[in-house]
């Protein structure tokens, strides 16, 4: 599918997958190991990026989840860029003739950014493939051994979940301003409608969890709706929390209050079933 | 995470990802290599079961996307196996203390049935473990070079996708059957309702589109909303084609009439976008 341009250079943008490093595709390490040039994310493991050849140009180009932490500052790295800026270093790095790999967390083209980057290639005429990654959702439903679609038993209806919804929790990505259409943005209320068929899984979503579950029950959504937190999915420090709609809300009057999601760690996917789902093992204990 | 139980038998769910046998991750792929029985799906590669050790015990359970043709008979398979046995053989091949993959197309938590499988290994008291998958929606947007989520340049809203919906075009998955509750079904009018700020995504759902684009014009959904058909995505024989919601209805009413559709092979992946997609590439002709 990827043809190099006149100049030799082109752009592979890699999903680097959930967190564990062997959740990345055999075919993204296999072009991440012949690359010149990497742009990594901030969330992207360092044993992957120990896997490029030597003599390989490593770039952090810093971008991380909202509301995480910026990392302790590295002065063998770039610093942290804007999306401009790591567009127009792409674009420049392949008209060099390099074979340059754009490696981002999960999957690029589910809340990577990737449109503005292939927007950036495809206007400078430089050639571009895409190698898709294994999305946070998944790593964290497998964390928690939670079917993401489940038909019950008998091939009844209740108890099944018929999709899957992946949206965002942060605010500038994925609620709407005031002013704005709704049509452009996910209303809670259409997700409330969807939700009790699908399962709902929030990224980005932990440290506005109550504002959002009181959108979602302000919206119909019923209080005992499961709520599923699963942090740093596929990773030795994962750790699995259970919850219900309302309890998630019940923090969100009180500011300052303790909540009990507050220990855990970012990343964090937030699931949402309203059919309780089958946990098949039991979450590992908190701390 | 996994446990090997008393006898030392256990299981591993393991996604083989969307087609490519390079897209399953370095972890399954591991894991496949280790094994000693491999229980496997219709969709996945024989290259991938060219990976399996010598010995090592490979099962053909024969399950593949409704609306697929039947493989042709191969007698060093076993036929197809109902849900049923396939669970029951997990349970038998774990408790002779083997090391058992059951290794399924795209991630196995995502229109996988792993539920079931989950539910009677968990009854056996079997441990397993679950490698998560690339699905078939992020590999068929890597085709298409179509970001499933998007934020339109400058911040607006106008041109952005805030999220992602994937759901069943396979009525016997997907729709609500006469007289079930409209809570524990997708609703077209639901899909309807949030497709205009998201991307939705339709497994099996190449044979039923004309019937799933009229369904979503009846509950409102704009007639130019655009659908991209991706099919075999990630394989050399991939093929992407583009319409609208009212070019894909068209041939709803006319039974035998010819499709533009038609001639697509399947497994395929519809895309349904309401705000343009941008592709950064050509897609291939057609044939």
């Amino acid at each position: 599918m990827a043809q190099t341009n006149s100049m030799g250079g082109m752009v592979s943008l890699i999903g680097a997958g959930p967190g564990d490093p062997e959740l990345i595709t055999v075919r993204g390490l296999r072009v991440l190991r012949e690359a010149d040039v990497v742009l990594y994310d901030a969330l992207v493991d360092e044993r992957l990026l120990a896997e490029c050849r030597t003599g390989a140009e490593l770039i952090d180009v810093g971008k991380r989840a909202a509301g995480a932490e910026p990392p302790p500052p590295n002065p063998s790295h770039h610093n942290a860029l804007a999306q401009e800026r790591i567009n127009a270093l792409l674009v420049a790095k392949a008209r060099e003739g390099r074979r340059v790999v754009r490696l981002k967390g999960g999957d690029p083209l589910i809340f990577g950014r990737a449109g503005e980057e292939l927007e950036a290639l495809a206007a400078a005429g430089i050639s571009c493939e895409i190698v898709p990654g294994v999305t946070a959702a998944t790593a964290a439903a497998a964390q928690a051994q939670l079917p993401l679609t489940r038909r019950a038993a008998g091939g009844s209806l209740a108890g099944s979940s018929r999709g899957v919804l992946l949206i965002t929790g942060h605010p500038a990505a994925g609620t709407a301003a005031a002013g704005t259409t709704a049509s452009a943005a996910v209303s809670w209320e259409s997700v409330a409608a969807i939700a009790p068929s699908v399962t709902v899984c929030v990224y980005m979503g932990l440290k506005n969890l109550p504002q959002i579950a009181r959108r979602l029950l302000d919206a119909g959504l019923a209080p005992q709706t499961c709520v599923t937190i699963v942090s740093n999915a596929s990773l030795p420090s994962a750790q699995v929390f259970e919850t219900t709609l309302a309890g998630a809300a019940a923090a969100a009057g009180s500011d300052g209050a303790d909540n009990a999601t507050d220990g855990l760690p970012s990343p964090a996917l937030v699931l949402i079933s309203s059919n309780s789902p089958q946990h098949y093992v039991s979450p590992p204990p908190r701390k």
